[in-house]
Parts: structure tokens; C-alpha cells; sequence
């Protein structure tokens, strides 16, 4: 017997029917034996729906409107789902962001979870009642509905889970797991059974769509042992049927890389004979920061004379515009003969906790594209993953030639 | 300068613009110096859906799921409206029923409000905040979400007028006001400009379905003066563009009758050779009220022999085949020789609080109906109506000769 939460996305609830097979899901854990709670995300194209009432209601809505607005569709999905549930003989109720509550602050639109208090939720699972909580939405300190931006009804999930103390937190999903890399591109993808919370991090904000980087981050920090499986699967036996994201410490051994990323949604500009001197760098990301504009990758060039270098970074695809507007405004005051971006590069990453015990990773990443004649453009590293610029036109080789390098390829 | 409440039916906030054209009367409102709080339906449409998903996710639903699913329709309106409010200059904030509060007891469906707290909507109004109420919900004493039954945003409306101390109750519908008779069948209908509470009510539980009956209960215990008045026309002048409903006091000089009603939705059943002894009206009234099934007009006739009588009662025309399956349980107990039912009845009524202090109003009602040839089945009066029972056929010539002969017709 064993305390979980269940979350079901709004490709899983997308009409009576699925939310039928979800429901079957959540009884089946009940049968077992388990305290179950379930968090659900709006069916799906519901969000969109109410999103867009706002937006033409008026273009620059207020977020506390948006919110009870769109948090609506969260509330419909719970009321059903109890309805759906206690059909099926499995006592349950429906649990609204204020109702439960899950406290947050006052950011309307993207608000952060500050507090949920459990013990109702507990007492009643443990009498046998099921608690369906509508994800995505809480109560600000304001006193007013808010939400947790998209993708939210997976922190929602996590944060429940931290507050009832529970084992395990399944996501469900319409992909069953975590992949070592985009099986679209590279077809001997393997599913990965289990994954740290800091490579599942990289995974996430480089590029694998599965799970929300809040709720990774929420997870890691509680501790959370989080699952993602598909909604569409039979398990089989009592094998794990997804991907399990958990503690380094919970896994014995590593792969030397667990997965191999990529993105294409970036920029590089070149800022050709800038003027070598003490601050310059300072002023050219001071400037960009200040127009919200985040940059990603940096590399400065050893100058060819004494008094000039080239200074190379990335930012993302749709900030290229704004950050070109913001260099020429301190072009001047920076001192540069010319600016060169190119919107025509991906970045592909490796990632694995096992590299900060192994050496020579990077060499090999290095050595497989020299092999392939990629050009690598920029270079930069963390302890667990090491990204490389390249020419978009090589993304797919890139990608495929690294998966079997590192043998991630399927058998 | 003026507190008023101002209700926005379905039609009235069925998409974004019809919202633009109720915000624009709300506006005018605000600029003419008074303080505002607008109650909003769900948009036309929705709370139908909303209550077909939850009917097919399981007929016997929870009723307090139901209401959590359900309720999104307002909350989702009351947005929309404030955030199109403010895009107007006006400041506003919408208010959900368990925000307010809107305090109810918890008969999930068809909650009955218990009380308002309207201290921060009043201190809010008072610094040019309009507060907009969403419709049709409440929070129970269980802490739940809870609705008021259909049409309840009326009663959610009045509610609100009593609890800010409104001077006016504004119901915005997709009609100008109420009118003497049906305007589709009498086309010499006059909308009439001032009506009684007690008439009003009378108006319509008996088929004129413009005013929800439990919110015009409310107006008269709390002395709200409801206007109804169309959300498509605009006022000419000053002058008062519906129908406005009030206090008998208020009314300076009454016509002796309002209005002329009728409903269809009538059966007649006569119970032939009823044994004539004590107690037999209470066997059969009380089993018929076991079974819920409401009993409108009733009359005995004298029997023709001392042992035997015929008694003769309408009930509603759904009700119809449930009441024979009741009459055949209790045939032997009673003792009756035949039961004879027809559908094919009208029940038309003339109203008027006028006719306390006029003789001779249901005299010349028998006279209109004789003179055409219409025989009265069954007659039943209260101190401000009279209601006959006739054979359907005759419903549009009886209420056009009644209309006639009050006055009541257009120049």
C-alpha cells in the first residue's frame, strides 16, 4: 500500500471517453490497495479556447480576469472526473485551487505555489476517498483565483504530492517516458527507465517537451519520485511502464550520457572588432538584459590585434529582432564595425550526470562531428551536459551519429 | 446618483460583442453618476452544455460535482465582463459566488441563498468600482460550490440589489418588459409599465417567463424594485424603457386587470362515482402528493345520488400518466367507477390586484367566455386572480376576447 498522485493531461481527459479510461486507471491503483489523489489538467483545446476569449475581450486583459477565466477549464475536468469516478463505485470529490488550498503569490498568470496544507486531502484518502484537484490554479494572497502558467497542472501534481508525503507522483501523458532522444529523428531511440532530476532539467529546457521545468525543479527539491507514462498504454506485469525521475542517489549506475538533445529555436550573433577594453562586456549584456532579452551561449575570440575582438552569443530565435534593435542602440558607446547574426543553427547537447566521473566525453562529441564535417560554432558546458552550435542543416546527423557514439542506440 | 444592480440574461452576453453592447449600458450607468454592480448569466448556450457533459458522464451524478462543473459558465462570463469593462476606462472586478459571499445552504441544484455579505461591494462601488457578480452560484455551508437552479442569476440579481441596499434592480433580457398577455398570439399586447409583486408572481408561475419566481418572491420581502427591460433596445429619454416591478404602495392607480395568462400545460382528470364518505379526498390528494405530483385546480360536484360523487383535478400535463398509475393503486381503497383524463386543456387566468376592491371581474370573465361559447370546466380564483379551465381549442379566441373586454388593448 502506498500513497500516490496520479495527473492526467488534457490530451488524457479530452472527452468523456478518456477520462472514462483515465478513471479506470485511478481504480485499478485504488484496487491495489493505494491512497490515491488525481490532478487534472483541462481537456484538451479548452485552455486555448478560454485563452482566446480574453485576449479579444482585450488585448491587454487583466491577469487576475485571465485567471478566473481560464482556470475554468480545471474546474470543469474535476467535477467530472469525480462524477466519472464515483460511477465506478470509487469514492471521490472534487478539490478547486482554493478549496484544497494551494496557496500561491499574487503573479497572476504565472503565480508561484508558496503553501498547500495536505491534511484534509490525507485524512480523507485515508478513509478511501479519492481527491481529484484541479490542476494549474490556487488562491493569491489576494484572495482571487490564480494560475501557474502553462504546463502548470504538472507542478500542481508534484507540489500535491510534497504535501501529502506520497511515493510516487505519475504523470500521464500521450508519450509513454523520456526518451534518449527525438525518436521523430532518430529511430533507435530508446526509452529511459531512469533519470536524475538534473538531467531530466537539461532534458526539459533543452528541448524534451515532457514535463514542465518548474515541476522538475519542485520535485528535486521535496524529493518527489516522479513518473511519466502514457495514458493510452497497459501496463504490463509490474514493470515500471515509463520513465522513472528520481535522486542520483536512488540509481546505482550511470550511463556516461543518458540523452542527446537539440534545439532549433536559437540565434547566433557575431559582434565583429569590438574594442578590447575593460567593461565592454558588461555594457552589451547589461543593455540586452535590461530589454528581457536572455542570452545563452557566450564566446570571445582572442583578438587579432591588441585593441579589437569578436564576441559571439546566442539568444533565443524569436529575440533576435529585439536584440539586433538593442545593439544598434549601443553600438556608439560599445565601439563594433559590424554585427553578423545567422538564425540558421541548432544546439545539440549531451547530457549525463555519469560525465562528472568519466573523462573524455567531450573529446568524443568533438571527434564525431570533426568526423562528419559539422563545424562546431560554440561551445559551452555545465557539470552534466556539453552543447555545441551548429548549422541547422546538420541537426538530424548531428544527432543520430552522437546517439551511437555514446551507445544509447537500441538494441 | 444612484446603487444599482444591472442583470445580463444568456442572449444578452452570448459572445463578445453582445458582452461589448451590455458593457456600454453598464458605462452609461457609471457616467451618469451611479454606482454599479452587474450580475452575468453564463453565456446562452453553455450552461446546457456543461449540464449534458455532466448528465453524460453519469445520470446519477453528484450533485455537488455537478455544481462545481456547472458554475464555470458564469465565472468564465463575470471575467469576460470586467475585463471588457475595464478596456472601456470603467474599473471593475469580477466576483465569484464564493468570493462575495454569496452564502447558501447546501441543497446542491437548487441552492437557496441565506445571506450576502455585501459590506466590500458596497465600500468598493463607493470608489467607482464596478463590481461584477457572477450569476447562479453560491458557496454552500459545506464549504462547496453550489448553483441556485436554473434561471437562478435572476435570484442572485435581487439577492444583490437587497444586500448593497440597490434603488433598482435592472433584469436586461431579450424582451422589453413584461406584457398583458402573449404579444404572439394577442397582437394588440401592451407592455405594461408598472406591476405589483403579487401580480407579477401570479404572471409567471402561470407562463409568462420572463422573471425567475423565487427572485420575485425575493424583490417583494426585501421591497428590491426590479425593472425588466431589454438588453437590445435603446432608451428613449428618460423615460423607463421596461417594466418595472414594485410594491403595491408605489402604484398609484391600479387598472382592475394587469394582465391575461394562460398555460397548456394542463391535464384534467375526473374521478367518476366517488364514494361519498369522510376522508376519501385525503386518501386521494395524499397519495397523489407521495408521489410529488402537484395538484393545480380542484372541484367536486355535488353528487347525484348521496352515495356517490365526481371530483375533478388538473395536474401537470408531464405529470398526467404518474397520476393515473396512483389513482389505479388506490381504485379499491377508494372506490371509484370510471377515471376519466384529458390533455386537452388551457388554463387561462386573468390577474389584477385591482379587482380586491372591483366587484364583477369574474362575472364578466363567465359572460366573454359564454357569449363565444366556450364552456368552464373548472373554476378556480385567489384574492387577485381568476383561472378557468377550458377545452385547449379555445385558448387563443378566450384570451383574445378576455383582452378585449378588460381594456387592456393597444390604441
Amino acid at each position: 500500500m502506498a500513497r500516490i498522485v496520479m495527473k492526467f493531461g488534457g490530451t488524457s481527459v479530452a472527452d468523456l471517453d478518456r477520462i472514462r479510461g483515465a478513471a479506470a486507471k485511478v481504480k485499478r491503483e485504488v484496487e491495489r490497495g493505494n491512497e490515491v489523489a488525481v490532478v487534472v489538467s483541462a481537456m484538451v483545446g479548452v485552455t486555448n479556447s478560454l485563452v482566446d476569449l480574453a485576449r479579444k475581450a482585450s488585448p491587454l486583459h487583466d491577469a487576475r480576469e485571465y485567471d478566473s477565466v481560464v482556470a475554468t477549464g480545471e474546474q470543469v475536468t474535476s467535477g467530472l472526473m469525480a462524477i466519472v469516478l464515483q460511477s465506478m463505485g470509487v469514492p471521490s470529490r472534487s478539490w478547486l485551487g482554493w478549496q484544497v488550498p494551494v496557496e500561491t503569490d499574487s503573479v497572476h498568470g504565472k503565480a508561484r505555489i508558496t503553501g498547500i496544507n495536505g491534511d484534509e486531502l490525507v485524512r480523507r484518502m485515508g478513509e478511501g476517498q479519492v481527491g481529484v484537484v484541479a490542476g494549474f490554479q490556487g488562491i493569491g494572497s489576494d484572495g482571487r483565483v490564480t494560475t501557474l502558467g502553462r504546463g502548470g497542472s504538472d507542478t500542481t501534481a508534484v507540489a500535491i504530492a510534497a504535501a501529502v508525503g506520497a511515493e510516487r507522483c505519475d504523470i500521464y501523458t500521450d508519450v509513454d517516458g523520456v526518451y534518449t532522444t527525438d525518436p521523430r529523428i532518430v529511430t533507435r531511440a530508446r526509452k529511459i527507465g531512469r533519470i536524475t532530476y538534473e538531467e531530466m532539467l537539461e532534458m526539459a529546457s533543452l528541448g524534451a517537451k515532457v514535463l514542465q521545468t518548474r515541476s522538475v525543479e519542485l520535485a528535486k527539491i521535496h524529493g518527489v519520485r516522479v513518473q511519466v507514462l502514457s495514458s493510452f498504454d497497459e501496463p504490463v506485469g509490474s514493470d515500471i511502464p515509463g520513465t522513472l525521475v528520481l535522486d542520483e542517489d536512488e540509481i546505482m549506475e550511470h550511463e556516461v550520457v543518458s540523452g542527446v538533445t537539440y534545439s532549433r529555436d536559437e540565434a547566433r550573433v557575431t559582434l565583429v572588432g569590438v574594442k578590447d577594453r575593460p567593461g565592454v562586456a558588461a555594457t552589451i549584456f547589461g543593455a540586452l538584459a535590461d530589454a528581457a532579452i536572455n542570452v545563452d551561449m557566450i564566446v570571445q575570440t582572442a583578438g587579432t590585434t591588441r585593441k579589437a575582438t569578436d564576441l559571439t552569443f546566442t539568444v533565443a530565435n524569436s529575440d533576435l529582432d529585439r536584440a539586433l534593435a538593442v545593439l544598434d542602440g549601443i553600438r556608439d558607446e560599445v565601439g563594433f564595425k559590424d554585427v553578423r547574426p545567422d538564425s540558421h543553427v541548432a544546439k545539440v547537447s549531451v547530457i549525463g550526470v555519469g560525465m562528472r566521473s568519466h573523462a573524455g566525453v567531450a573529446q568524443r562529441m568533438f571527434s564525431v562531428l570533426g568526423e562528419r564535417g559539422i563545424n562546431i560554432q560554440v561551445i559551452s558546458t555545465s557539470e552534466i551536459k556539453i552543447s555545441v552550435l551548429i548549422a541547422e542543416e546538420f541537426t538530424e546527423l548531428a544527432l543520430r551519429a552522437l546517439h551511437s557514439a555514446y551507445g544509447l542506440d537500441a538494441a
